[in-house]
This record gives structure tokens, sequence and C-alpha cells, in this order.
């Protein structure tokens, strides 16, 4: 590219992130921006703020999603960077900014620079990532990418009893560009690990190869509530015990499987929860996760198997409900060998691993080259006010970024 | 005896059970007649009442259990029974007031027959057996039999933030008997299994040989919350998985050891209780159960071990806590082989068991020869409204009692 040396400007790029986190901003330094809030809405306008400053067209789509494209030479799809502002209840302030406010500082570097590119780099921020306020999650970019549509999406009902697109026109921004037809030359996104690998391991850069498989089961258990002193064991009809069993089976799962195989059990709870009685009734749920389809449907099989022979062991009742069910994601060969060589080019330690949560550049991944970009989170810690990288990774992530970019986008 | 074909009258039993169940009545046949409470007081009264009917010399001591004396042809203490009439929130109309009320139905029984035992009878009804409102249970019979001191009893407040002795002061049930010093010939009670063993093999009385010892421990277990996707399971700390290995051990542990052992997880609670988030605390309950005290420690120790050992391999924090240890209660063999004879000879169907609830009979065994007699469950169903009895086993237990009560107080 000739720019080898280019850098963006690591006290700018936090001094955004710390602009940002006053929004919303909760004791300990964490920041509660449910999606569509007046909150949410803030941070939307400081942003835009920001985006206008640079010079970037900027356009608003029907779900809210916000785009800012700088010109290149040619015309044609932009290569694409962004993430979302919106936050969990307890959020940090890196999840989701980093991957907006470091797009930002790629073009804003570029402008210092006075580099032009060949095709057209857009920084976007997509509406509702987090899923809490509002299901499902990466709902914006869901439907930026057609993969959701978005008369679905603006008659979503929050847990607050507003709608998507009720709300969306309350803070203003129920725009007019169009959703579904958006395509993108590329897509990279950089975001916090969430995980603790890179921490642990001391890597700093992520080359993420995809995003795990996730499959989320509810099992509903109904046995007989008896007397714990009075019942044999063999006239027991435990709805604890068939949970217990489950939870300590799914760990097995994992283990006997291996690999980028994890299996949670989350939630546990027993009726009537009495220290005397035998449970008359268990809910748990089961977390599987694998980047790799046939071996998630592999667990699930076990799972469920051994759900049942356990169920019918006991002589009790056994219901399965299944909660959320993504395949996996893969992303594209070629842009994650860039980013790959890019930090390397650059000094940085990497390592390749999937993404172990959803994330916006998903839904880009099945229609153009996509890829993802990991800085290390300490302790692997997220959604909780304790999030934190270190500004020099937080400057690599965004090294990385500008160059990937700068290699799409053509001198 | 001379009084083989003596029988209780069955309509005068069930008329009595039911007149009690009408004080404290709940939807669907039940009772809410917490200790001390105005129900309590008024079951109290028609239960005084009929003690009166019946020519008994009426005393209460200050923890407010009532006895009433039927004199015999000579003096010293009394052949004893009685049982409990308070309930606890959701009870039964058995629990308890069947053995009062057969009490009270073997003497008007001995009194329409004129005849006149020659050692004093006694019926007593002991305060708080339920131990719902106040802590401990069997608080009356622990006094009358001196293992409770009167005082540390009084002092007692209950949920409501009433005390034991302000409440009894209002029901006007603080007599002036003593306590402490109370001792009987023997003392035998009826009561409902509340257990399904008797239902189930189809006998109608319940020989009881013993009472289990309970062993009640709390575990809480300290991990560290963590994203279900981005932690690898190599480096969880999950408090959840935990409770799970220490539920299925219990498990393991009774059926291991057979016998009477019993073991129970009835709590069960995980934090923060979120489908994709490992739990970082789980609170969990073990009810361990067994009539051999060595048995029953042995259980402990192989709980107690495999819960340390279950933790250390998760690298989590392990509190454990005691919320209750009784050791086991042996009754008097003469008296179990007295109640297994009278069965017999009355051609009741019938078989020896321990009684995996406490019971006030229990408080008496350590100062004279005690016995219980069950009579079966419906379905194992107790401390329910659903709780039933059949007429006619009622009759048949109340009849054991009349003639185990004959034969210890004498012709």
């Amino acid at each position: 590219m000739g720019t080898p040396n280019l850098s963006i400007d690591l006290d700018r790029l936090i001094g955004r992130i710390g602009a940002l986190a006053e929004i919303g901003a909760i004791e300990g330094g964490g920041c509660c921006r449910l999606a569509l809030s007046d909150e949410d809405r803030q941070a939307r306008d400081l942003v835009v703020g920001w985006m206008s400053d640079l010079g970037l067209a900027i356009t608003t789509d029907g779900i809210g999603n916000v785009v800012g494209v700088r010109a290149g030479s040619t015309d044609g799809p932009p290569v694409m960077t962004g993430s979302h502002i919106d936050t969990v209840r307890t959020g940090g302030r890196y999840d989701g900014c980093l991957g907006v406010v470091a797009g930002l500082e790629v073009l804003e570097t570029l402008n210092d620079a006075g580099i032009r590119t060949r095709r057209p780099l857009a920084v976007a921020f997509f509406t509702n990532e987090e899923g809490v306020r509002f299901a499902p999650d990466m709902m914006g970019s869901a439907v930026h990418q057609d993969s959701l549509a978005l008369d679905d999406a603006l008659s979503v009902t929050g847990i607050d009893g507003a709608t998507v697109g009720e709300e969306l026109d309350r803070i203003g921004y129920r725009g007019t560009a169009p959703t579904g037809a958006s395509r993108a030359n590329c897509y990279v996104e950089l975001h916090i690990e969430q995980g603790p690998i890179l921490d642990e391991e001391g890597v700093t850069i992520g080359v993420v190869e995809g995003v795990q498989g996730i499959s989320w089961t509810e099992f509903t258990i109904g046995g007989v509530s008896n007397h714990a002193g009075t019942t044999p064991m063999r006239l027991r009809h435990d709805a604890g015990i068939v949970a217990a069993r489950i939870s300590v089976e799914a760990r097995s799962i994992a283990v006997d499987m291996g690999g980028d195989q994890v299996a949670t059990v989350g939630r546990f709870e027993c009726t009537p929860n009495l220290v005397n009685v035998v449970p008359n009734r268990a809910l748990m749920t089961v977390d599987l996760r694998n980047t790799d389809e046939d071996k998630l449907r592999a667990a699930e099989e076990r799972l469920f198997g051994f759900a049942e022979q356990a169920a019918a062991e006991e002589r009790v009742s056994l219901e399965r409900r299944s909660l959320a069910r993504f395949e996996p994601v893969v992303f594209d060969r070629s842009m994650i060998d860039l980013v790959e060589r890019t930090a390397d080019a650059h000094g940085y330690s990497s390592r390749r691993m999937p993404s172990g949560a959803g994330h916006d550049a998903q839904m880009f991944a099945p229609n153009c080259p996509t890829a993802m970009i990991f800085v290390p989170s300490r302790n692997g810690i997220s959604h909780n006010i304790e999030e934190f990288t270190e500004p020099e990774d937080l400057g690599a992530g965004a090294n990385v970024l500008l160059h990937v970019l700068l290699e799409r986008a053509g001198g």
C-alpha cells in the first residue's frame, strides 16, 4: 500500500470511547444504553456528529442503522466496518463501541494523511445488537443483510411494552434509506474478545475464523413432590436429580468432545425448593456451542438422548424446548488471511480463534467476504462494568483494522 | 385383657376429625392452623371441651401442652398417648390430629364400656410440633420431656415477629403445670405415615421401630461468572456444575448404601441464573437420613469428601453449613413387640418400619418406653390438602392404640 507506517491516534480513539461512555454511565465505569432508549439516542447523536465532522455521507435506514460513507475514487459497494453502540443493562465501555469508534478513527487518520482510497469506505452502527430490550439480538445487521424482514423487526415488542417501530419514531431514528438491498464489498469488524483466551495467552490480536453455532435448550422436568424422609428412594420421581444428571452429562459432552465444544447449564430452578421436599419440578437450560455444525448436532443428540433416558429411569416427564439455534458461521478465508498477515506485518502477536459470542459481522458473512479482529478482554470479563482492554491493545486492533481496510479499499 | 373384642367407634372418631378440620379450613379440604394462632386457640378450645366432656383431669403446662388424665385404680405415672393439633400452612386433617382424637376415642370407648384401668391413662396435645411459625419443631414435647429449656422455648421469635411466650399469653394457653419433670409410664402415638410405603404395599399398620437420624447440610459454592460462549471449558470456575455433581453424588450415596438411607437435594439455586452465563454462585441443600447413626455419619463423610474434591477440581470455593443434625431414635423393643402383636391379634396386616419424619414420640424415647403406630397415607402425600387415610385404616390404627394402651395400663 505504500503506507505501512500509517497509524491511528490512540489518544483520540480513547477520547471518543470515553465520551461515548459518559452517556448512560453507571457507577464503576460501565454503561446502560439499552437499544432505542433516550441514552441510545444521545449516543447516536454523538456518533452522527462525529461522522458529520469527518465529512461522511450519512444515511439512516428503516431499522435505524446509521452508515457514514467516505467516498472513494470509484463508485461501487463500500469496504465496510462497524459494530454497535447499544449495551446490556450493566455493560462495559468497549463492547461494540470500540468497533464503531475505531472505524471513525481509521477514516480520520486517512483524512489527516490525505489518503484517498479507490473504493468507498463505510462505518456503520447497527441497531439493537444486544437484544436485551428487543429480541432477537443483532436485529439491525440482520435487517441490513436481509436475514430478517424489516416489518417483522419493527413490530417486535420489547420488555417494557414498546415496539421497535414506535421507539425508532420516538427517538427520531427511523430513516428512509433502504434495507435488505444493502451490499458491501467486504465487512470487517473490530471487537473485544469478551472471553479470556487472548488475555490468558498474552496474545494481542485474535484472528476470528468464524462464529460458533449456538444451541439453547430448555428442559422442564415434572416429578412428584414427596417428603424427603418418608419416601424410599425406589418410590421417588425426583425432578431435581434428573436436572442435575443432565447438567453433569452436558459437562461430560464438552469434555469428551474437546476442541471448540462448550456446554453451559446457566439456569437451574427447583420447585418447591425446600430442603426436605423432593422437587416436583425442575427447569434448566443447556447452552451448547461449536464451530462445526456436525459436531454441534452430535452434542445435541447425545444430550437429548441422555435426558430422555434419565427421565425414563426416574419415571418423570421431560419437555424439551429450543430457545435458540444458530448454525456456525465461517468467515472468508482470504479475509482471515489478510487480518493475520496484517497483524504479523505490524509486529502484533496473533492467534486464530472462533468467536463464542454473536456479532453483527456474522450477518454479513453469507453476502460478502467478512472477518473480525479481536483484542483481549482482561480476565475475559464483558457485559460487566469491569470490562477492560489495555489502551495499547485498543491501538493495535485499530491499526490492524486501518491496514485491512486500506488493503481492501485500494490506494 | 379379657377385652379382645372391644372396639372404638369409627363414626365418632371421624366426626371429631371433621370437627377439628373445620377450624382453619382451607379450600380443598385442608387446614391452616399455625402454632399459637387464633385458629390453634379455637382448636385447643374444642379439644379441651372434649376432654372435659370425658371427665378428664386437664392440666396445661408452661409451654401450652395440654394433658387430660383419666384416673386409674392406682396412682403413678400415666400410660400416655397424644400428638399435636397445629398444622403447616397447607396441612391436611390427619397429621397430628389423628393421634389426639384417637386418644380421646380410646378413653370414651373405655368410659362407655365401664372399664377402669390399673394405671392412669393420659391424652396430650403438644405445642408447635410443626415448627413452621416457631423453630424448632416438636417444641412442646421437647420441653415436656426436658430436652429443651422452657425459657429458651418461650423466648423464640416466630416468622411474624411474635414470641412463643407472648403468643401463649395472647391465646390464653400459658399454663402453670410444671414442665421438665413430666414422666410417663410409657408413650405410644398413632400417626399417619406421611410416606408411601404402607399404601404401596397394601399394609394397614406400620410398627414404627424408631425415627431416622437427620442431617441437613447447605453448600454454598462460589465460582466466576463467565460468558457461556467465549470461555473455554478449561478456564471455567462453574459453581453450578459443582452443585450438580454433589446432587448426583448424594443420590449415588443413597443407592449404594441401600437400606434405610435416603438422600434428597431439595433446594438448588444458581446465580445469575441466565442461559448464557456460567453460574458464579450456587446454593444447595442435602438432606440425609438413616436409622443407624454410624451409617448416617458414613454418608455425611462420603458426601463432604466428594464436595470438597469436586470444588477443588473446578477451582471454586465451597462453604458447608449444618442446618440440622439429629441422631436416630430407637424405640423400645417391648413396646414395638406389643404394637406388632396387637395388630396381629386383631387381624391387621403390619410391617416394621422407621419413621422418616420427626414426631413428638421421639422426645419421650430417652425417658420411657415409647413406640408409634402408623396408618397408610394415600400416595404418601402429607403436608398437603390432599392428605388422606381410608376410614377403615383410621379405625384399625385407633383399635391398635386402644389395645396397646389397655395392655400397658392393666385391667
